[in-house]
């Protein structure tokens, strides 16, 4: 479906059920409660829905009340598979009218699907949804926006960003977007339990063959010492890959019986071969696999097949 | 003057010594090797210095090699102040001819000076003058100057970022700027010696008063251990103002005979009056002073000042 296919559909529907994925990240509610914004301002009825709570720094998007009403109409934003939706949504998984998504591997379980995977966000394609049904965005839905462009790119940072991501950000910044406080919340604020736990990650952090392999651990222990909740763990696997000379970055996080292996290279050895000898999978950059026992005995294992990936590959 | 005035004065000009700060970064370099390659290419002999080497992350901006000439013309990109020219280039001092730059605190040193107090980096007037010289930017340049771009505005992040900002840096992508390879190399790795230096600040980190306060260190022993460089140590002393609910954030730096403190206040509190109380000065939300004495002294009387500002501001 083209974007103007899709907002002559949506101008045409009434009492709208907007819905977000599972463990909801700033594109899923940036864009849904954009979207929900530019229904209401063109008399509809709609509401935004997640299996899970809203997370604290996202409540600026949250409208005062949302209307209560039966659904004529659903519709799912950066939902990739129904999966995703979570068990509290999961009564619409065969009921999604419309989807609107940037992922490539969007499964198109809906019956309408406006899907760009070339976009950064899918905040990018909605601001267009939004002009496209005749709405002039305002702050509010500016706010929403932005918040999707900024979340899915690392404010910017990653290789999704295209000149087209940057120019809709500036739109949103004229049209009243607060990109600094938002940017403040999403990268610039970080609670103490995360802190305590950058700490003990960094505390556990070891290399291996003269710094080309770098392992850090997430364990039980460390998230009961710290109060750590799972959505304050983003972004910590990534601390081993950015370090400078580092080739394999390996995270070790505690499971029951063992641990869950994740693990990325920057080029030449392949993380999938390494994890395949673990009953594991994934690309060459980045795989993983699950090892029973202890972190000792995990580690060690782990450490010991990334050496011969890496001496295979000649580093 | 104008970017015109600018434009028209650097046309007239040839063997062009081009200026940048000492401990450079990538807003005085990006803008100095952006201006460099512009000059060349309307057949001008040009060559940028500093006082300091190039930091190797910013070794792409480096031409192969720069042309040796006594200077007919002299230029300063992104300096504020003389004093900023550091020892090797203080000889230009009174020298300098035209100085284009951002900084409101710019001393107006120069006979001429393009000052933009409203740009979030001096790359943002850069492009202006590159483009009324009559140069239309290649890739080479794009780098550069999205290179100072996103430097100064923590990839984007800051409250200095416009749209203008924003929509430079697209036209940059748009011209072929690497904005992903650039992002990496500024903003996603990390030195070994770094990360190691942000596990001992980290291990340093001390609370107060039921978090409003947190107070972080950086010892001589730590940059000993960790063999960190000055310029690895860069936004170290922004961690403890980024921790949720801390109203003043405090790093020691450790120097012969005391330590000096950084202080940073998010709000209600006067971050200049705390320090004047050991004879520093500053503005009400970052401020400086100097106390003699070990770390454990110094930290306590700190804490005691901070302290009893956050309960006249009635934290």
């Amino acid at each position: 479906m083209t974007v103007q296919q899709a907002c002559e559909y949506l101008r045409k529907q009434d009492d709208i059920l907007i819905l977000c994925h599972q463990s909801p990240d700033g594109d899923t509610l940036g864009s849904g409660f954009g979207l929900y914004y530019a229904l209401r301002a063109v008399g509809k009825r709609a509401r935004v829905a997640c299996s899970d709570p809203v997370p604290p720094q996202f409540d600026f998007l949250l409208p005062e009340q949302m209307p209560d009403f039966t659904p004529q109409f659903v519709t799912a934003v950066d939902v990739a598979d129904t999966q995703l939706l979570g068990s509290a949504l999961s009564c619409w998984a065969d009921k999604v009218d419309l989807c609107i998504d940037h992922h490539p591997s969007n499964r198109g379980y809906a019956k309408h699907t406006l899907l760009r995977a070339g976009a950064a966000a899918t905040a990018e394609i909605m601001i267009e949804v939004i002009r496209g049904m005749g709405v002039e965005p305002d702050r509010t839905i500016a706010d929403c926006i932005y918040t999707g462009l900024c979340t899915d790119t690392g404010c910017f940072q990653y290789s999704n960003v295209t000149s087209h991501t940057l120019r809709i950000a500036a739109d949103m910044v004229d049209l009243g977007a607060s990109a600094y406080r938002i940017n403040r919340r999403m990268f610039g604020i970080k609670s103490k339990a995360r802190i305590a736990m950058e700490r003990e990650v960094l505390d556990s952090l070891i290399y291996a063959m003269e710094g080309k392999i770098a392992v850090i651990a997430v364990t039980k222990d460390m998230l009961d010492r710290t109060g750590a909740k799972e959505s304050e763990l983003d972004g910590l696997s990534s601390i081993p890959r950015e370090i400078e000379g580092v080739q394999v970055g390996i995270t070790l996080r505690e499971k029951p019986d063992g641990f869950k292996i994740s693990l990325r290279t920057v080029e030449k050895v392949d993380a999938s071969k390494i994890c395949a000898v673990f009953g594991g999978g994934g690309h060459a950059r980045a795989a993983g696999c699950f090892i029973p026992g202890t972190l000792e005995q995990c580690r060690d294992k782990i450490l010991q097949a990334a050496q011969v990936a890496c001496e295979e590959a000649g580093l």
